[in-house]
């Protein structure tokens, strides 16, 4: 059986084993990029769709347009206002999740061979539908800033990319967030070099600290940024709801696009969180869902700095993830066996690396695990880590 | 702005512009293939949901496998033995609706070039689906017993294909079925020339005459069938639930695949399916729909008894579609603009061939109007025809 070229470079089996490994009875995660089980709107939700079907069941279980719902469409034009962002209806389209709007830039703009950056490390997902569509990916250095500009600057001369893909705001793995500055400079760098850039912003509303920057989509003058949103973080990823918002004529394409995928995002999906967002529940909500997580990164992080000297880490001001280095020449590849066994898992960093490497890395997802397990689950950590010293 | 190559084959528009007709007020269109709405068990799916939620909220709105919740695709292989198919758990895949399923099959199977033969006429967005992965299609010839098993042989042999698309049951657009000995015959040619079948099969729970073949897939010796199976028809398309059966080495790739495109389907439209469809109310709520849409085909059909001579049609034992063919030498695109301006709305045949012509042809819905629509809107064509003889 002969499968397309375009399989050959994608297997994603090594966080697949790493999630199946999760299944063990009592294991402790910092694995995954979960919401809080104990924060979703379980009761609004349910009271939300009973409601829904019942006044609107023709329409909501009818096909729908391939764009999305137009009141949600509206909804998430109000939501981009908030941002910074002034988009028309045909300069949005809704996705099934952000994720679908990181696969429909590829099917639409990436033909075999072209260049993508994107910040090294980053979201392991986006890698692999960016091979899948057979692009030669580059990473770019990043530090506490986010990306590094001059080394964008180097790789957009040398590479000519037809894409930058970025996570500006608590980025997937490493929880940093782009500064102002540097914001600006991305967008008029890649709009000098031609380069579309692929703005990813699922996290942003998960803010626990520090003053929020506005998007690179503020900065763009010319429909070079595709910004993607999602409702996933702070509604629920399970509904499947996200979207693109990007110069129209991108927008068409991720319609044609889109009609051979899933042709349309549930509508059911779609107008519960419609419903929910202007429900006036969907503020308050999202600050319970800031306070628990706030409160969550806040016990990893005293765990952390009694942590053995050598070893460190970010202080995300919000996001799922905090990012750890140990010192060089360890391993959390091979240490990741050992935490398993002692009942905890993580995702070893190199996963997340364009090229590799960096095997003394790793990501720490806290927004999953219960205070009680993210105080146990550290300890067993720390005790695996200085055993391996 | 450069796209990628693959889209410069598809544009899709032709349809389009035709639904956006259909938004004129009074508009009597038997041009869409949308179930009835006063078909949906509403309340039915508005209880279920709430109680889903209620329940299971926490289990629902997290992220999901890829595969699919395996509750459902527990209820899936029940219903694929109902049809003579053997599936196991890992030959499964749920799927945002068939369409999903085969734009799957062309990401997985298919590199630019590859030939894929399918009836002539056939699904428009099966066409697109497979022009974006820069396949090139060839129609196979059909009648009223389905693909035409001779023809079909010759372009086995004359294009190697990688793929063979087939609608075997209430084909879109014909309606046609294709008879038993032709499902055991193109089983056979297609595992000799090494070719793989892609059985789409979303109308066959809606049949109202005639007794069912089974599906190809039961004659598939050596995995050679994908099966592509639709909750579509059956209780709603605005849910986005269907599901692929085929060798389990192809549901891994669809599995990667599906990754980079909606991460899962949407857990809350899964297990609304899953629910309904072991609900008792499931049977019952397909025979009322048989029922409707049976009388709904005998009203378009003894209207067409009455249309000039030299109008043929198919007589459909099911599904949702009556295929019309005019005089040789008359139009139903250009006759198109006066149907409309007339009130009544079609697709004209020519855009489901893959090589284009049959200008004289047009696909009739039956199951979307009134029966009061159905008899009005009929006359109007049967007017509009009578004018342009």
């Amino acid at each position: 059986m002969e499968f397309a070229k375009r399989l050959d470079n994608v297997t994603g089996s090594a966080i697949r084993a790493i999630f199946a490994l999760l299944e063990q009875p009592g294991m402790i995660s910092f694995a995954g990029g979960n919401p809080a089980p104990e924060c979703f709107p379980k009761e609004d939700i349910a009271a939300i769709s009973q409601k829904l079907i019942s006044e609107n069941g023709a329409g909501i279980l009818q096909y729908g347009g391939t764009p999305g719902i137009s009141r949600l469409k509206d909804t998430v034009i109000q939501m981009m206002k908030a941002r910074g962002i002034n988009a028309l209806a045909d300069e949005v389209i809704i996705t099934s999740g952000a994720t679908q709007g990181i696969g429909l830039a590829a099917k639409t703009l990436l033909n075999p061979g072209d260049v993508v950056l994107a910040e090294s490390p980053t979201f392991i997902g986006a890698l692999q539908t960016f091979l899948t569509y057979e692009a030669v990916i580059k990473g770019v250095n990043m530090d506490d800033e986010g990306m590094d500009m001059d080394d964008l600057e180097k790789k957009l001369k040398a590479y000519q990319p037809k894409l930058v893909y970025t996570i500006p705001t608590f980025q997937n793995p490493t929880g940093r967030t782009m500064s102002l500055e540097r914001r600006k400079r991305m967008a008029a760098l890649c709009k000098a070099h031609g380069a579309l850039i692929l703005e990813d912003d699922p996290y942003c509303d998960l803010r626990y600290s520090g003053q929020a920057a506005p998007p690179i989509k503020t900065f763009d003058t010319e429909g070079g940024v595709i910004y993607l949103m999602s409702f996933s973080k702070i509604i629920s990823p399970g509904l499947r709801v996200g979207a693109a918002i990007a110069d129209k004529r991108i927008i068409q394409k991720y319609n044609i696009a889109k009609q051979g995928e899933d042709l349309h995002t549930a509508n059911l999906s779609q107008e519960i969180v419609n419903t929910f967002m202007n429900s006036g529940k969907a503020e308050p909500h999202i600050r319970l869902i800031c306070e628990k997580y706030r409160d969550k990164r806040d016990a990893m992080l005293k765990k952390l700095k009694s942590f053995p000297k050598g070893v460190t880490y970010t202080n995300p001001d919000g996001g799922l993830f905090i990012w750890a280095e140990l010192p060089e020449g360890m391993n959390a590849v091979s240490m990741f066996q050992q935490c398993v066994d002692a009942g905890v898992a993580y995702v070893p960093g190199t996963h997340f690396f364009p090229e590799g490497g960096h095997e003394n890395t790793m990501r720490l997802n806290f927004s999953m695990a219960s205070f009680e397990q993210i105080d146990k689950g550290m300890d067993i950590l720390k005790s695996v880590i200085e055993k391996n010293m």
